[in-house]
């Protein structure tokens, strides 16, 4: 099916919204002939439909299986079902339930069915032979796929292995079959076709089928249709790795001692940069969704909370279409005073990725493998193989790229940072020498850092700032921060900022009251995701994702 | 110290900031007179200071202990410093990092300091013995209320326990004291004033001080200034919870092998009800902020998920200006699929209640009680005895009342929901008689659920939904959802909606493209910290609460 069809909507008789009216201008002279053109054919549909109802009726009566399929019956029959993951090599009745993925009826005796359940696929079959009838055999052959049915049935091993199922080795020889919830007999896409990651190139003109004839779904009209996309393999697996993405990042910092917060997405000010902040009607007044919770979570710190985390929606209202921007995505953010150094809450950064990375491997492999069958080009994601993470500077950045061929000027390197492209090729060469495609960077140019970023006591053209890179692109952006109100001020007006300017109070009010040596980082939930399995776009790691195009579904 | 001072600022000249232009206009002939008086004041001042200078140097060269006091000097000691929590009665030196809860000088050789980590308070004491000296004790007694400082003594039992203190029965001898973060001179308010719980009353001309002569802090001045609001012991526990509460339900969910989600909260249309909703400008479009995750949890399962949670902000563009409202709130969301009977989902829903509670109990004791000292009021939350929710139905409700006299018309019972006051004394008397502050009413009326609510197959009038209560007040509202796509099309209209109207749908061809039966619930976290605990207000409950009128700090 083309990616260009639409949803089947219910005809206008049948939801009982009124028909279209008729363009009252366009009466013709052919408006008669036409009329009683239509009319023959109606009577003629009629009777072709009273003649199919009068069969049925009669073939009906002599249904032998009426009570084995067709609408679930209410019943008190509250037989637990069972999960083809639970499913053993014991012959023995099963009741399931499962999306028809494919139906087809082979002969008048006999039918298969493809189920599916979470993206796994297992063949069933139903056979003429008492007490089944050839009206059950229809009925089940013509099931609209991706219906939800209710099947019970007797598992056996098949007589050679079921190829195209992802359960080859078992199958279902059907005795009842039930209709849940019925699909349109039109679907915008087949789940199987999305089952193939979407090509590259999306332009207008490009082919809609493949080589082999089987339609290519783009990935526009993927996340168009996102709840169908949602059933694909790979798709089931790629949302259990970003549920284990957050699931790891709470449990290391609630291990760690840390506390959850829930700072306010609705803020009064664009604190951080007001070109990039989407605006909002506040009642009467104007308000702003929060670009990143890192004034709150200072505030946090400067309330004595220590150590604080926070997984919640950033928004970005920034105008980027590429394959890794969205406008709203998952951040995981934490703050954590320290003793001596902001190294120790490094440190403590650098194994919380280590921790989440290598847990994902440990955890997800089954669903690791399931997306590398669709993108198998970025290969298995290295870590480091003795459990720390790759520590560099800035500075060795810049001297491994010139080593490469790449050189910045002396002006380049303290006032710009690494360009995409210069990431990427440092990911590269770092992956090369050390083996692993995770790593940080410490130390970089005061002038690419916000206003709240400590800088280096010993050299005032860097800063104790970091950054996290996941194959050569960047995860994680953070720093010690200033927790002097003077150092605050003064940061803010080398960097054109007013720190009288309305917004800014009750945060700089944080730090005349006393606020302790801090830092933190945030991370970005959907890029980990994104990099740790080598997706080629980060619309991929997200449920519904938002971007400048995009506001739906 | 009154509410209303103004958390002091740097002046101009400390900051470099520009001096307030004068008012061009007001040349007055007493300028002149003025300038004069002025001139010999500031002349005044400076000798003053020099002369203060001038002892100062001198009493410095003098001072024995000039290296164990005063701003924390760089150095390589990296000595671990040590909790109030992990003290013991064992006399030895220890190094602590603490806030100057209050400062005195009790004589010339002689001075105190009250010393506040995360709430909790220990004395510590210094006396002129070699190497201290008068300079160092006139410094420790006059340190800035609120000031962090790094203090390094021996660990003694007072010869009487320290009755201002939390930890009573230990002190520390100082020997050296450090400045780690200065805090201004004048707070807007004290953080042990806001340690008593805020009148109820907060009325302009309400009482300024207690009956004990100490300042009363309105909860709006506490609000304010939530940064030194958060210091207290009360918040610090009260914020142990609300972590609590998130770390307990993702920990339920997790373990029932439930999936993650994080929906988009940027929407294209209303959905839910226009008027309550918060319009975004999206770039050349108009947005809307969710809330709820309803529809797309819902799309979730139809997306073959089966069971989700999602942990994110709701927003509710409601000028509900009550003690248990707020505009922004952290919605604990949950949907799944049931077998056989939506009772399924709600008996699962209940035991993760009974669960989030009881933990409660059990690994916050200390921050309950804590609290409770503050607000004793309504005493201990009580849970059913046999670890099972009390589940009842909404007519059992209605008679209930009725037997207490409240006595609901025909059409009130199936129209209309119970009244704010009616849930409380439905409350009182579900306590009185059952023993718990835990309760769920099932079968609501149709009449007043949303659309996509299944209606009771065995009378209509009534609904497969139910409402959580804690102490007489809703935490949850849940229900079986509609999944087919015609009973749900019907149920739009029999609300005054219309199926085809923008924004619907995606939501809609979900259910066309089959869906199983699910149901699910939402939580408002905060509510359920309100109420566990007794506070009487939901912004206790929130770190940063946003209501109509509250858009900062």
């Amino acid at each position: 099916m083309a990616d260009s069809e639409l949803p089947t909507r219910p005809k206008p008789e049948e939801t009982g919204a009124p028909a279209a009216e008729g363009d009252s201008k366009s009466a013709s002279k052919n408006a008669a002939k036409k009329a009683a053109k239509e009319k023959a054919k109606a009577e003629k549909a009629a009777a072709r439909a009273a003649q199919e109802k009068a069969q049925a009726a009669a073939q009906e009566a002599n249904d032998t299986a009426k009570h084995l399929y067709g609408k679930l019956p209410e019943s008190d029959d509250v037989n637990p079902t069972t999960r083809f993951s639970d499913f053993t090599d014991e012959e023995k009745e099963v009741t399931v339930v499962a999306r028809v993925d494919n139906a087809r009826v082979q002969s008048a005796k006999l039918a298969f069915l493809m189920l599916r359940q979470q993206g796994q696929k297992i063949q069933a079959v139903i056979a003429a032979a008492e007490p089944i009838s050839r009206q059950m055999i229809k009925f089940t052959g013509g099931l609209n796929v991706n219906s939800i049915v209710q099947v019970t049935g007797l598992i056996k091993k098949p007589e050679i292995p079921i190829s195209s199922a992802t359960i080859q080795h078992l199958e279902i020889h059907i005795r009842k079959v039930y209709m849940i919830s019925e699909a349109a007999q039109m679907l915008p896409m087949q789940v199987k076709d999305a089952e193939r990651p979407p090509p590259v190139e999306t332009a207008d003109d490009a082919p809609q089928v493949d080589s082999e004839g089987a339609p290519i779904v783009t990935l526009k009209t993927r996340l168009d249709n996102r709840v169908l996309d949602l059933q694909t393999e790979t798709s089931q697996a790629i949302t259990w790795i970003s549920s284990g993405v957050a699931q790891l990042f709470s449990e290391y910092m609630i291990k760690s001692g840390s506390r959850w917060i829930f700072t306010p997405k609705l803020v009064g000010a664009a604190t951080e940069g007001g070109s990039n902040v989407f605006e909002v009607k506040y009642f009467k007044r104007t308000g702003y969704l929060a670009q990143s919770p890192q004034l709150y979570k200072q505030m946090c710190i400067a309330g004595d909370m220590e150590n604080v985390f926070e997984i919640a929606p950033v928004f970005r209202a920034e105008d980027s279409n590429t394959h890794r921007h969205l406008t709203e995505f998952a951040g995981l953010d934490f703050e954590k005073t320290f003793d001596h150094h902001y190294h120790e809450v490094l440190e403590f950064a650098e194994d919380l990725l280590v921790f989440i990375l290598s847990q994902l491997k440990e955890r997800y492999a089954a669903q690791i493998a399931t997306i590398q069958k669709s993108y198998p080009k970025a290969g298995d994601f290295k870590l480091p193989k003795n459990g720390k993470a790759l520590r560099l500077n800035y500075m060795d950045g810049v001297a491994l790229l010139k080593e490469a061929g790449v050189d910045m000027s002396e002006q380049e390197r303290f006032e710009n940072d690494f360009s995409t492209a210069m990431e990427k090729q440092l990911g590269q060469i770092i992956r090369d020498k050390y083996d692993t495609d995770f790593y940080v960077l410490d130390k970089f140019p005061m002038a690419v850092r916000p206003f709240y970023t400590k800088a280096d006591p010993s050299d005032a053209r860097f800063s104790n700032s970091y950054d996290f890179f996941m194959r050569g692109e960047e995860i994680m952006s953070g720093a010690q921060r200033i927790n002097d109100i003077a150092e605050l001020e003064e940061s803010m007006r080398s960097k054109g900022m007013d720190p009288t300017q309305e917004g800014f109070e009750d945060y700089l009010n944080a730090f005349r009251q006393g606020c302790p040596p801090h830092a933190g980082g945030g991370l970005g939930m959907n890029r980990i995701v994104m990099f740790f399995l080598g997706l080629p776009n980060v619309r991929l790691a997200s449920l519904f994702p938002r971007d400048p195009q995009r506001l739906r579904p």
